[in-house]
């Protein structure tokens, strides 16, 4: 019939053509590159690539920042790869709080899912602070790179989700970058002025040697 | 003081080389430029403006598609110019049906905050269809420029937070571009192979002429 | 003699740092990247790499759009990898027709080479068509991920050279990502406001399940 | 009726989320910016904005290289701002010759509508060359930033249309970059090696002083 | 003559197709855009614009950081707008130090001219720490968005240029983002695990409040 | 201890998210990509790959052009793989020159560390020339793709650190793209307007054939 020719042409006409524009599933154990990681076979690929799971169950809270996060980035949600953006989600018990930290490479929105959260982020420009109590439903932007945090301001459970400009987005908190590795406590006083007490005190506790 | 003189060197030293790096809040009455709009004064720019508060209310699902779509893209959301995301909320009431659509220039990651969504994209290589009904928690990653549509599963509205990869990642919803305008029913019917009453049925409920 | 220490010198001093900033030819074989393929080395590159003649024969039209796409992608055109262009040709017999479509990830130029072809767009804000006849020396741009359609517009066979912003744009007909495919019918109904008549006609025509 | 209902609600709902971001038809009339000009209000934009009829008429060729550049950059096609691509039209009467150069900032594919053309560029990494006389439909890229020409190789007025990857690609011809201006003969003999008369036969030949 | 015609046509033929494509030199007086600068008019542009001087002196370092930064950034050199990199000179005399920062969107080559450095950023991963003691000529990187730090390991002065890949690196210096503001001690403490003694010391001495 | 279940649970939460995030060391051994090699894993990565010691002695410029470039591009130096940037040095003795060249995909910075140096480069809207006589500590801008060149101007050696948008910038020197290959005297002449004698000349001194 020739309708159905019509179909069978384009396949033929086009079919060499694209493969690769639409989407490109990470292979999460090969070698990255500066653009992220190479793409699986499109037809290794199904839905459940493109569907994360894993955001619908509260994080463990019970630790000491009374806090827990969630991550939706590439390493764990390989559909993402190359296509500019990723999701995690904060569950912060009434104690809670995400430590000031930074993004290297990507922009944040936060969503408050549930609760009130107390956010913030310090611009480099005249270190100003920009901080503001959200409510449940409020959105916030944190422009990347840049120093910010997220304090639990409920009483109760409050949840967030946060989406990145980036399938990669890194995570640096700066009391880990500081207290749980081995800078020399020497280095790390002379490039933060920090007391020396206060210093072996933050390294004992998280874990840093030096 | 001599520590006091710190503080100030550097604000001399650093004064005028970052005003522009953390931000570009949109100034959204000029005229905008390939990269987005032009940016306000840092000291004319508050908290207020990475705060967006519209997304905590439901829209208005009493429509004939028992859906409602409230954005937080650049133009409501000045904060995000230039950062490289954006956001929505979505409110699928029982029979609730976001419409076949593509965002021009935008990848978007769904979350389900309440209910359930029957979601799925469209490939343009082999057209092969990627569909799955979500559940609250679930995520799914829609990648840039491809056909996708969400259903409402739920017999209970259902709400979605839906992130993009862009500041500004338009809208292009199939039925309208191509039923909602004075484009010449003979162009469409060559163009799209839809019969004729079908064409003339629905340019009349969406409005359009021609 | 002394002259010729010169291109030896400079041979050894830049030997290292050139031979990947110029070009990467595709190695099609491997998985690809988010940023198109791997580069084949530089010693197994040949001009021919760089030339396409696949253009210069007009495609098969004897089908039921009566026109043909004959691509130079990367997927045909190696040489263009990572280079941010690609390349097509459009034949279009008397009755011809490119059916509405987008390119997910890249605008278009149009350059009519022979006859008379009326093309459009339609803008994703207010659904606004712009829609032209061109003839032979004329060119038309079409931006990136927005619905398009290409008829011929003269009496004799059109041809048309047609330019994207990317070496690997996609191509999403619209009545292929519908009706060719297994996507349910009432899925489809739903996301669509098409008759179910309508759908069980085109899903007929263009070999679709569902 | 419920149906026309549809249409106003959803204009209503994304009026104000989508003009920038399909298209950013150029003001040429202000400064540019990095990444372009900035755009002309959608309402001031007709389909003619998006349509370019220059390239339809041959260029003059009767001058010494016997050629005719007609461009379709930005400055002269305004709706290509911010896309992503370019185009122009060659002329190449029998002794045509469009001198080495370059594109600062694209890569180029060049179609042979008619005639024979001879075409090659210079590697940076080996200075290998890279040159091919190519018939009617054949097509050659030419990677972003590398020295190449084009020479007529048909015994007849020959004809391309060249695209690239930018809408505002510059072309820098080597022969005016070193001979059309006032850059002393002592600091161009220098830096290039060449004689002193050969510099001064060129300099005066292109107008060059100094 | 007939050459000189050749110098005419080539003027005419491509006189407007190239302004913006070359450069684009910062008119610092308006309004910035995420892409940077509004271009000056290349009539207004002269040699010294592409030239900055300021970097031959060195810097007061009779401060508590014994340490100065002279920034080449675009708000102090407007010819690298929209050129992707900026440079800087460190001055650190004896006793000097900068402190740990980060360059929200850079990353950054140091380069010593003069005496010893000991420098080291660390990764967000792992927080594992790179430092090493670079001597005259050695150059090391620092990757965008991590935070890094440059102490003088000589015992004379010492002078290092810094370059960055963008025109606006940023400068976010933890120190003063945490202490030389009004965020209240108490969110200050809570995001940061710090003593309320060691934040009060720091306070006190950058000139922070609350 | 509760403080230290701190770190072990922050390790554990984001364990997965970030290690391509930071940087990207080049696996030089393997194909490239569009974007730059393949990522080194970071458990490979030390200290030395951000580390360059190759710039602090001088090259050797017993050459005829008196001058030497030593480059730190992701080639000799792998840690610059992604990150935007690379770096080299210059040295010039008394009668030193880096002929006319261009990077095709990179602006540059040059910093006069000892010396004096004459520089331009040249436009390519009305190939105006921009040149100056730099001193020590003065810097100069190229903007990418522009032909350039330096000169020493001083009676003695001169230095320069020169800085580049790229990690791979290419370099392609006009005299060696014309003369040091087998592209034939035919084709160049006819594209350069040079005389026979002048390009036979320097064919000979360079090492070209045809």
């Amino acid at each position: 019939m020739k309708m159905l020719h019509f179909a069978v042409l384009f396949a033929l006409l086009f079919s060499s053509s694209s493969h690769a524009a639409d989407f490109c599933v990470a292979k999460l154990k090969g070698a990255g590159t500066p653009a992220g990681y190479a793409c699986r076979m499109p037809s290794n690929v199904t839905v459940d690539d493109f569907v994360f799971t894993g955001l619908g169950v509260a994080g463990n809270t019970t630790n000491i920042i009374s806090a827990a996060v969630t991550p939706a980035f590439v390493q764990q949600f390989p559909g993402v790869n190359g296509l500019g953006l990723s999701i995690a989600r904060l569950d912060l018990a009434p104690a809670g709080v995400i430590p000031m930290h930074t993004h290297p490479g990507a922009s944040e929105i936060l969503f408050v899912v549930q609760g009130k959260i107390t956010a913030g982020f310090i611009s480099s420009s005249a270190n100003t602070v920009y901080v503001k109590t959200l409510k449940k439903g409020d959105v916030m932007v944190f422009p990347r790179g840049l120093l910010h945090f997220q304090i639990n301001a409920a009483g109760i459970n409050s949840i967030a989700v946060v989406s990145f400009s980036d399938p990669d987005p890194g995570l640096q908190i700066t009391d880990f970058a500081f207290f749980a590795n081995d800078l020399s406590s020497e280095l790390l006083e002379k490039s933060t002025f920090l007391d020396d007490a206060q210093v072996k005190k933050l390294k004992k506790v998280l874990g840093g040697t030096g």
